[in-house]
């Protein structure tokens, strides 16, 4: 069965998601755009705004106040920015904000050549340099991501002026691949999926043609970024143009099996693949997905919905190879994740792919970011040892801190974007039905006359209470992980069938619908093939992965053992487990068999570690008898 | 107490340390030698020899056949090839072999230049760089292994032709630092401890007064390599000269605490810093040894006396990272901390340094060749997971079987060169006691008139047994792994005392003295501060550290667990433990509990391991109740 995402403006957060859409609103889109203007004493300069404003002065024939500053794709920072704004000014109008947003806006078009090209590093001091290194370049990454600000800025604001910008230079970048022919494969995919927004937002075939155009050249000549190497004399990093496995250019994408590489690249291409396979009927194309997903999630996943395990390349490495303490696990990679997830559901209502959306957001998309919204994670380890990790050569990426800003600010608007623009991963819809992916309190009304209230304070309560206006079907996620569930329709019992991990029932206006889910604290085991886990169990409750910190427990968290078959309560947010500390052990390796001494052990939602100062974290314990 | 090392004719070896002797006159050095004459097909190309042939040529003014090939130490590995042949010639004369080398030894004499200098990369094609580069150029490195060569065979043969060349060379370095005061300090520590040697067998004192230069001047000026590196246009590999704790560089030596960087250097220059301060009787520098020692051993060491966790600098990473999949543990480094050990027991008669001694020996050494000695090992991982090991970008160092050879080739004759002088790291002596360090079956001779004959199968066998000859004191190592011990004089109670892990004991003429050890295998655990190794045990049986083999255990050692508190026997040479498979977790993650199944598990010695085709391998598994 088939269905779609919600438009962005049908769901109305309260609750859990409510109140981290209010943050994202009061502190991480103000204080992300202080980043942008260099305005934040303690993160790393972004200088991007300033970019735009010298890329316009080239443009006017005027001498730059400075020269371009930041990573190639420092434009991305500005656009994931707009795009998470603009999905807050659509529940919450701000006209102030709208007024600062009209005013980057600006700054963008007239960053804007006469021709279509946008791009400040290349506009500001390498104009000739222009489209000569898709390898490294990120002309089309950047475009991708101003497209999707344009997209969500004109559904919130009705306002086009970002949008033509675009639409612009989309017919820039038709014009070299589908006119004149240059063959071109963007180095980061990203633009695929962002043409596939806005095909859907203006209905313009030439973004589904180019999206196509660049899905289907993807790995068709594997020496294509060779070829680029050898016609240009400059480089950005030094890229080795045949590691194609790096940027997913190997292969046919239709013949692509295997998740490799840079883990973002990776899932924002797999997006695409996916949508363009709904859009277009394509079952090959779906099938690849379908090989890619189950790469990902059966043999190259952590259990917090993190991907990319090695901190070489940012990427997959082999599988099982899913180790704690040198996890990369790069939050934005968790958030395409989502994205993957999100439109194998639009081929397929699956529960397993909103089971995975749901372990990636509620665990390594939210320890992305610091509670009070103002330092954020890159990298997500599932092992925190101060002493090693930050510090040992092997562990430099693992940091036991959030910090402010990063040079290479990905992760932290991507969040940004995401948590407010979540309604559009919890729910859907087609003709006659509203699909529940996820627990989000809220109001929500679908384009099919449905509407419904959300009540539940998952993922702390594990109660969830559909209030229905209009007339048709509800579609509920069962998770696989909630054992039992119960679901009654206005007290009594519901008539609901359940299939692929969703129940369905008809509804009707004013009926409410009670789900009740598993609220059993649980372990969790790891494939033995998983060497790094070897002897080990995790935590879950509901879809909230538990770790455990230094702080909750005498400081010292690699002296805990789970008891075997041990207890497991839950505590108002916190999980206590029977256990044992082992002591004695003060030499390096020793004969003496370690004292054990019974203990309670003390679990918090991963997603909120390292928010109390630095400390040890582990999300596995081994299990002693 | 003091004590110092035998002469390296004094040990005639037969059992266990004799059959590898064997291995290595019989197999090692003649495949080495080919190695070195370009003649073994699947092997790197060596050149070595060419280079010596080339240099010479250049000196005569005569065009060379070809440009030097290989690493800018490449010398060395002829170097170390003679050091080893040398010792071997000892107790099997060769004249063969002998002739060989005579004819090697006259190519090194052609490629030293008039004034002493000697180093085939800087002569052949880059003379002017001569001396620029102490940071990365190996010129002292190479002369320090090559002066180990002279020693070793001026005392195998009485013949003076290479320790002349070497005496030559050490005069061209002592004008260059001693008389002309340039200031010199080399990246890699070698020299140092070769001087030493040197300073032993010709009794000249500018070879001690150069040793100390070198070690004196060691880090007592941090910009020495940012200034060479200012002074010169061209680098071998980029290495930074402010990274000096790579090179062990950033402080006087005597200030050093921590063991840091490149593992190989930082044991080479402790040795000779041991040396020097037993030589000096310098207890400042002596004290700084302790610190050093203490730091490796009680923090930074694998169960199996490998050094140097972390293949980023094959380097020492910090205080308990001790990954064993990820290891690097290079061979070469186990051969260092021998030396160090060694020589530190030269200072001090303590057990530790002995037990260090013997566990790098007998795990890490030994697994670095394999058993036909025709394959080796670079680096030393606890764990092999072939599709992981050798595979993942985070693992491509640790293969999961020997290569014939490696274009750095330190550690193949490094082996070699250990096991043909093993007597000396077995035996000391002093003016009237006979020191057994370890348990080497054979033949010794002391200079204070006491010698023995050593029977044992150790360290398959348990019993040791000395025949004496002469009167004095002997004095035999109690391991600390040996919990139990018996010792008896011509069938009865011996009258001994016991300090710092060595019983002493009066002997005569005749006497036979008979050391039973403790046979019992042994749970060995880790300190809950290596966080890799949390809830795992492995298992000793004498100095033997066992791993467990697909081979032995149905292909699947991931799914192996110990029986908490389980037995452990001892069946011919290898080891069953009581244990449990895991099994019935197909998925990525489940939330269904393992399968058990009881089983019995199958070691064998660590050193042993690979010998028997691709398979996984584990030195430590987790503990189940």
């Amino acid at each position: 069965m088939k269905q779609h995402t919600i438009s962005v403006d049908a769901y109305q957060g309260d609750g859990f998601f409510g109140a981290y859409q209010k943050l994202v609103r009061e502190t991480v889109i103000p204080y992300q755009y202080r980043v942008l203007n260099d305005t934040v004493a303690d993160a790393e300069p972004s200088h991007v705004l300033e970019n735009f404003r010298n890329a316009g002065k080239v443009l006017r024939g005027e001498a730059p106040d400075s020269d371009f500053y930041g990573m190639v794709f420092q434009d991305s920072d500005a656009a994931k920015w707009l795009e998470a704004a603009a999905y807050s000014l659509i529940n919450h109008p701000d006209a102030e904000l709208e007024q600062t947003m009209d005013e980057v806006i600006a700054l963008i078009a007239d960053a804007q050549d006469s021709d279509g090209y946008l791009n400040t590093y290349f506009t500001i001091s390498n104009r000739e340099k222009r489209w000569q290194n898709l390898l490294e370049g990120h002309e089309l990454y950047c475009s991708g991501h101003m497209m999707e600000a344009a997209c969500a800025y004109y559904q919130a604001t009705g306002k086009r002026a970002l949008l033509d910008v675009m639409l612009r230079n989309m017919e820039h970048i038709y014009q070299r691949h589908i006119v004149q022919g240059i063959e071109g494969v963007p180095g980061h995919p990203e633009v695929e999926l962002a043409l596939m927004k806005m095909y859907r937002a203006t209905g313009d075939e030439r973004c589904l043609e180019l999206a196509r155009y660049f899905v289907d050249t993807r790995g068709t000549n594997p020496r294509y970024y060779a070829d680029e190497v050898a016609r240009r004399d400059w480089s950005v990093w030094g890229n080795n143009p045949w590691n194609n496995d790096y940027q997913q250019s190997g292969k046919p994408v239709r013949e692509q099996t295997v998740a490799t590489g840079h883990a973002v690249r990776a899932v924002y291409l797999y997006t695409a693949m996916a949508d363009l396979a709904n859009v277009t009927e394509d079952a090959t194309l779906y099938a690849a997905c379908k090989n890619l997903w189950n790469s990902i999630t059966r043999r190259r996943m952590y259990v917090t919905g993190g991907i990319g395990s090695t901190v070489l390349g940012e990427a997959f490495s082999v599988d099982y190879d899913l180790p704690s303490d040198t996890a990369y696990a790069e939050t934005c990679a968790s958030i395409g994740l989502i994205f993957f997830a999100s439109r194998m559901l639009e081929n397929e209502v699956r529960g397993e792919y909103a089971d995975v959306m749901e372990r990636a957001l509620y665990n390594t998309v939210l320890a992305g970011m610091q509670l009070d919204g103002k330092r954020f994670f890159y990298v997500n380890p599932l092992e925190c040892v101060p002493g090693i990790s930050g510090e040992a050569p092997t562990h430099r990426h693992t940091l036991t801190q959030r910090p402010g800003w990063y040079a290479c600010a990905c992760c932290p608007p991507n969040v940004a974007r995401l948590l407010t623009s979540i309604g559009q991963y919890a729910y859907g819809e087609n003709e006659d039905t509203a699909f529940c992916h996820l627990y989000a309190s809220g109001q929500v009304r679908f384009a099919n006359g449905i509407s419904l209230r959300c009540e539940t304070e998952y993922p702390y309560g594990f109660t969830v209470r559909y209030h229905i206006g209009g007339n048709g079907n509800l579609a509920v996620r069962i998770p696989a992980w909630s054992k039992t569930y119960h679901i009654r329709c206005n007290g009594g019992a519901a008539d609901c069938k359940q299939k692929d991990g969703y129940v369905y029932l008809a509804v009707a206006d004013g009926d409410v619908v009670e789900l009740v889910l598993d609220d059993t604290p649980r372990f969790v085991y790891p494939s033995v093939k998983i060497a790094a886990l070897s002897g080990c169990a995790a935590v879950q409750r509901g879809p909230l992965v538990y770790c455990f910190e230094g702080v909750d427990n005498g400081d010292d968290v690699l002296s805990l053992r789970f008891r075997q078959n041990g207890s497991l309560c839950a505590e108002g947010d916190r999980i206590v487990a029977e256990g044992y500390r082992v002591e004695g052990c003060a030499d390096l390796y020793t004969e003496t068999p370690y004292t054990v001494k019974s203990c309670e052990i003390y679990g918090v939602p991963y997603y909120t570690w390292g928010n109390r100062g630095e400390n040890q974290m582990r999300v596995f314990l081994p299990i002693m008898g």
